[in-house]
């Protein structure tokens, strides 16, 4: 809901950015006290007073977002004319599709990707292409993080978060193959949703992994996501209101000690808030199998990479970043034993984690390892996210706490497998749990 | 081997054609007694002496064959320069990859597909790029049998198996979502090699139904399927020499009355031959689970095509054949339920089919429902195919047998998920069976 005046800004922060709520919105569209060409007029304005400090587009064309918003019946469909931010690594037959990477720039794809279609048919709008890190690995985007400017929005998806995080659109849509959903919406304080894993169909986005690969949503709250993945995918992923409290598993896992003092100290408020609010608790340990996850992840994702990324090595190595370019290079000496055992592996993980979990609705773990960092040489640490990656485990980014510099700290509430609904409904009760707390 | 001179033709057929024998002809050229340009001149020799009736070029460009063939070093390399044909939905950054559609004709990609990338690095040279049928769903390409030029050749892979059974290349790629290496291979008379899900990376070509896309390889034997296998993926699927008389499963389906009274015949005659050379044959009666497999792929297979294929449906519907608009239009009715309760089924008979084979190294089972069917019309049926894939198991077309009006008739092995190797091992056992019986 934009319920406050255009943001002011100051050089280091969108302070009072009012985030945009997909579901309110639609709702007011519907309800005919909206106008697709009215949302349009006040993103454009928001992009344009804020885009200069957040850079959070590769691609952005106001006049054809105009022009789109014009287009009769976009009330009656499930998104109702909403405006939608694309990462750039995904295909888009009339903007530009440059991955973050010179070696496409300019790239105009043959075909749209199948989620962008998905949106459409839905009646969302193309915004434009949000921006992302050199091919959705480590090379930092440009884009800062909203709520305060000289700090990391997180990647890969930077531009999809910091885009919702800046008020700029109600629904963004981004990948995660290690922690590029869940991190940067962390970081950004909004709603990041990663399906389980192809609940959103990959085709047309550039593969990292293949395996790893998934599409996933920012919005502000986490009613505005399920509202959003249940309109993109025909899926009845909305929230249960009916729904019980729900039963919340506890896990710090083998690497908490890489969790900041304020991360820790936030998953706590997030468990007692929880707690209080009706939802039965418990810690648990993961089994060894399970915590053993990151380094599978990481033989998967490099075997993949080096296979998925061989024509831009080959070709195109003099214009990848240093970074990725020791990553692939290293990533070659993966040899196909070593993946193949890593992939069962992660067989054999996924069935342990099925069987730890089993009582539950939903884990509760962090997000990331605290607020997003300072400075934008990094895009901060996936290290408690690509375990639930390879799980194919759905997650979403609950919003609402902060540090001890009043930077966002999220936590995350993990699903099983392709009971995505479930995931959203417990995750709904924390983010209320941790409001009324 | 091309141990005979540029084969005659007849306006019916292309008789005597010598097939190219990959793993002979580079070892012919590691031990210096061929060089990849001579072998890159006979195959330009019989691609133009039979290309007016073959068709089994979407692109081809003889000088930039030759270019390549003349580059240092080839011989070194595993494939030793080698001419590999490409099914024209892969894509090359170098040649057009029109996919068997009026929407993409010209299109070229900005980069090579993984496996075109793999093989170039493994020293194989793209030929050119082999003809598809429509999108490699059902509506043929111009392709024709070079065993017979009246009849189909099978698809969608149909350009890939010409090439190889015509002569003009030792390794073609194909893909398979239903039987689309398979089924060509059988009607043309070659081997076809599709390996386990996703052994070789779909990086770069045109998904159908990600579930089940999967690239496979032709070539004249099952040894140069085997090296070429090796080759291009850096894994050891060579033969066995060493391995003892496999293990093997008589398998009919719930299907086999949809087989022709020849294909019954080469079936049982390829199950003596291999019993006389040693094997262990028992007949087997698949789990009910696994025989439903077929209506599994059915919802599987029209979901994902709906997705996949949603940028063709909504923009470029006019130039789709009326055989894939209809089939997208249907597909379009298949819930999510439907396809997620489909994805279990198909786990269920996976888990099924791999306790029931568990003491085999081996299904021996039809290929096709006979020889290549007359005329232009159709590209046969994939009914004792889509099982096996839906399976992602490993599967061969093992030639060498042939029907009542003198056309090959396939006979299709099955391996166990990730024992390619034991596979190709038992395909190579009954094929010597065969051809000495």
């Amino acid at each position: 809901m934009m319920d406050a005046p255009a943001a002011a800004r100051t050089p280091l922060e969108i302070r009072e950015a009012p985030l945009l709520h997909a579901a309110t919105l639609a709702g007011e569209i519907r309800a005919g006290r909206l106008t697709p060409a009215d949302l349009a007029e006040r993103c454009i304005a928001t992009i344009e007073a804020h885009e200069a400090d957040v850079a959070a587009f590769a691609a952005f064309d106001a006049e054809a977002l105009r022009a789109q918003a014009r287009l009769p019946g976009l009330a009656e469909l499930p998104l109702a004319g909403l405006p939608v931010g694309v990462k750039d690594i995904i295909d888009t037959a009339d903007l530009p599709t440059g991955r973050g990477s010179p070696v496409f720039a300019g790239h105009r794809p043959a075909s749209d990707a199948t989620v962008v279609r998905m949106t459409r048919r839905a009646g969302g709008i193309i915004a434009g292409k949000t921006a992302t890190t050199e091919l959705a690995f480590m090379q930092p985007a440009a884009t800062r993080n909203p709520r305060r400017l000289a700090h990391s929005p997180g990647g890969s998806s930077a531009g999809s978060a910091a885009a919702v995080a800046a008020g700029m659109l109600p629904i963004a849509v981004g990948t995660q193959t290690a922690g590029s959903v869940i991190r940067p919406a962390a970081y950004c304080g909004v709603t990041g949703y990663k399906p389980s894993f192809k609940l959103i169909p990959t085709v047309g986005v550039k593969p990292f992994a293949w395996s790893l690969d998934t599409v996933g949503l920012f919005a502000a709250r986490v009613a505005d996501a399920a509202f959003a993945a249940s309109a993109i995918t025909g899926r009845d992923l909305q929230l249960d209101e009916a729904a019980s409290a729900p039963r919340i598993a506890l896990v710090f896992t083998a690497r908490a000690d890489q969790a900041s003092p304020a991360a820790r100290l936030a998953l706590e408020e997030a468990a007692s808030a929880a707690a209080r609010a009706g939802a039965r608790m418990k810690t648990l340990m993961l089994p060894d199998e399970v915590e053993t996850g990151d380094d599978t992840h990481a033989v998967i994702q490099a075997f993949e990479a080096a296979h998925a990324l061989a024509d831009e090595w080959d070709r195109h190595r003099d214009r990848l970043s240093p970074q990725l370019s020791a990553y692939l290079d290293d990533a070659r000496n993966v040899t196909p034993d070593a993946y193949d055992a890593a992939r069962r592996a992660a067989r054999r993980a996924r069935h342990a984690l099925a069987d730890a979990t089993r009582d539950f609705d939903a884990v509760l773990t962090f997000a990331a390892t605290g607020e997003a960092p300072e400075g934008h040489a990094s895009t901060g640490s996936p290290v408690f996210n690509r375990l639930w990656t390879l799980m194919g485990s759905p997650c979403v980014n609950v919003a609402g706490l902060s540090g001890p510099t009043g930077l966002p700290i999220g936590v995350q509430l993990v699903g099983r497998f392709g009971r995505d609904r479930a995931l959203l409904a417990a995750a709904a009760f924390l983010e209320r749990a941790i409001v009324e707390r």
